[in-house]
């Protein structure tokens, strides 16, 4: 029997439809489960893809079963199960096979884990999929970490089940060690944020205008139209269409409102926090969803500051626009402050992160894939030193048209009570950027007056310390 | 000659002056620096005080003119230098003394140091000392870390030297190994952002209403005398009224608004967000710090988007009223951002930290010494158990007279494009804690939609994915 291109361990939903995916697509992949049972049934849910899967039920089988040198993607819970993975497979391995990551791990790990499978005969690539069981099925946007001699192996297969934008693959070789899981974790950190402002728009059209959620989802349908065309966007008008079997009532009116997270928003907000480069958007987008799950608080709260009415009113008539353009304006912030931790992190980890192609492999697959992913990609493309996306041609003008808006928004919400804590922070991360004279004077003398930590002056002279003698 | 009660290593400005003020109030200490030329230097600034110390040129010597079990101070720069430190120190001790890390260390690494001496005859302090080179020598604010049976051995000295706040000294014993440096970790983080949110304040003043740095210092002179009297707030009237020697224009309008940053606020995002605690405040003062930094950038993003006339424009006549009131909302956020991540991490380091004699100790001594710590001594007094500090009905009071000043400055500055984002993330703060019902359903029913990953209903019924069938 002819040899696989890949391997594929672990059959679990994401896994299972990678595996789908990568036979559909005219490979033959070699699959192995922990549980034997379950790679027999999978076989049996592969249909006619089923003669291009050589389904082991022994690793020295599924090793057998792979052309070398060996790719064999690992998707399986992150963690300690995937080093366990690993020791076990590494006896039955040749001379540069390549283990992949495919699951959620955190760049950190992936970096641990390459330097450590660098000493042995083997290799190491952390590959970052998005676009859940869907994209994994049909097209994931695919980022790939490692060794570029490991990319080339495996480019054949990715490219061939990789989402396509316009026919061109996403998916990428973005360097090495842990340089696609760290992508990925900032693509994931975005998303929070654009789906936290999603949130907030949703809540100033519910409870500051007092609409249904069938019409709110006919709202985000006509802004699919336009420049907010998204997945995301796509998905929103679904679920607020979406009724609840139960109860015939919309299914977002009965949903709980507490949000879960798995970690990723956070690695984002702490890696970012490590460089030092603010990703305020998605702070707060994190700490949305850490204050939703908090009910009983925000419920005892709400009894002791009581309801406000919470009416959002805008001056002029073109609330609709308004909203739609404060949450394009907020959503480039949003990704602003993304491209700006990945343009650091790759100075930080020396890995040439090539900001266009970035952006090109997330146009299509991946949950957060936008027709304005492709407006960046042409932004980086024209413009590869740009200091932040905002300050690029196409960018700035797109802010100086919306920024209005968001600064229209933000004021009657905050107004109203209407929490809009995303919004909120893309405004003022726009103020303070092109503010060319900040306070931070005030803070530098205060720091000099208590620390004496010194400052510069304006005039470049060389007096350090203020003249604050011994009160200070 | 009689021992020394304590000793003392590392006589830079921080240590000289915690030496000095340990001698002052009649304790006997040895002190030692590598460089011994220091130590006599040091002995000569003594003056009088030279009497009740005993410098030593010799580790040798330093360690016999100490009385067992002998408590060790060690004043130098954070990191590894402490760790050798500790090594040099070890080969001279004796069973059951007590090596005291008075820095600013991460109290990770702390954890670790305290882990590791537990391994040996000798014991360790991790101790965080606030207030300056001022504090250091006139009495800080102390929080100290490690085996209760550690400070009772130094209580004595420490109680002599701290602040004193109604006679009560502002020092206490807060748990094991890093208690004392997480609490002076998060101290700093709020430091953090009560000067930022002073600067946003001043920022509106200075640019929003057109007003002389003169006269912005009287007008925080005006509300230190009221609820907002703080330390940061006096030096803001100082800072301001003060002079340049150079050109003789207010110092604060030459300094360059370029902030620095030395660690602790990112450490407190950090290990805020580790917990899923929102300490958006802190988030929102360290962003502004990093982004002050990029001066360069701001500039230009100024000259594409244009300076903005930024006239801040308030209904009614009571502008400076608002702005206070403003500022104690936000500072209110501030603070029980902060509290909230101790509380969290009292239950993730079972270290029982007591809340009310947190907020006592940071009374006086610290930089942000303040008569509303006294109120949140009260508060946490009165309610140990309070979810936050906003639901205690002392703060819920003030949260609710105050509020409203928040929401018409925050509107006002937004629109006028005055960067506020610390006030901002109070304000969305507030808004998002007391919303019963929020927006998080929706967040929910889309990453059901494109991951599975279910959700909970408000009915409590047992359906937890919702009917997106194969379109999803």
């Amino acid at each position: 029997m002819q040899q696989a291109e890949i391997g594929l361990i672990g059959l679990g939903v994401m896994g299972s439809n990678l595996a789908l995916n990568i036979a559909e697509k005219g490979n033959r992949i070699a699959v192995f489960n922990r549980t034997t049972a379950r790679t027999d049934e999978f076989l049996g849910e592969a249909g006619p893809l089923a003669d291009r899967i050589i389904g082991c039920h022994t690793i020295e089988e599924f090793v057998a079963a792979i052309r070398p040198p060996r790719p064999i993607i690992i998707m399986i819970k992150a963690g300690e199960a995937v080093d366990q993975q690993i020791d076990a497979l590494m006896p039955y391995l040749s001379k540069n096979d390549i283990m992949i990551d495919a699951g959620n791990a955190n760049f950190r790990d992936t970096v641990a884990r390459f330097a450590r499978l660098d000493t042995t005969d083997f290799t190491f690539i952390g590959m970052g999929v998005s676009g859940g069981e869907e994209g994994a099925r049909h097209g994931p946007s695919i980022m790939v970490g490692g060794r570029e001699e490991s990319w080339k192996r495996v480019e054949p297969v990715l490219t061939s089940i990789a989402a396509k934008y316009d026919n061109d693959p996403c998916v990428a070789w973005l360097g090495t060690d842990g340089a696609g899981h760290f992508v990925k974790t900032i693509h994931n950190g975005i998303e929070y944020a654009d789906m936290q402002m999603i949130a907030e728009i949703y809540g100033i059209l519910r409870d500051g205008l007092g609409k249904k959620a069938g019409e709110i989802g006919n709202t985000f349908g006509a802004w699919n139209k336009g420049r907010l065309n998204s997945y995301l966007i796509e998905i929103t008008e679904k679920v607020l269409a979406a009724a609840d079997p139960e109860s015939g009532a919309p299914i977002v009116d009965v949903i709980l409102d507490k949000a879960g997270q798995k970690g990723t928003g956070k690695w984002s907000v702490i890696e970012a926090q490590q460089m030092g480069i603010p990703a305020t958007a998605i702070e707060a987008a994190v700490a949305a969803r850490s204050l939703s799950s908090v009910k009983e608080e925000r419920e005892a709260a709400q009894k002791i500051f009581g309801n406000p009415a919470r009416v959002f009113k805008l001056e002029g008539g073109a609330i609709e626009t308004d909203l739609e353009l404060a949450l394009f304006a907020a959503k480039i912030a949003a990704y602003a402050q993304g491209f700006a931790v990945m343009a650091a992190a790759s100075k930080e980890f020396n890995w040439s992160l090539p900001m266009p192609t970035i952006a090109r492999i997330w146009r299509a697959g991946c949950i957060i894939r936008s027709q304005f992913l492709d407006e960046i990609t042409q932004a980086f493309t024209a413009n590869p030193d740009a200091a932040n996306l905002i300050v690029t041609p196409a960018f700035s003008a797109m802010v100086k048209q919306s920024l209005p808006s968001l600064r229209r928004v933000v004021a009657a919400a905050v107004t109203a009570g209407l929490p809009v804590p995303a919004l909120a922070s893309a405004l003022t991360y726009f103020d303070a950027y092109a503010q060319a004279r900040g306070t931070a004077n005030l803070i530098q003398a205060q720091r000099d007056f208590f620390g004496a930590h010194g400052f510069d002056r304006i005039d470049g002279k060389p007096l350090h310390h203020g003249p604050w003698g011994s009160g200070a």
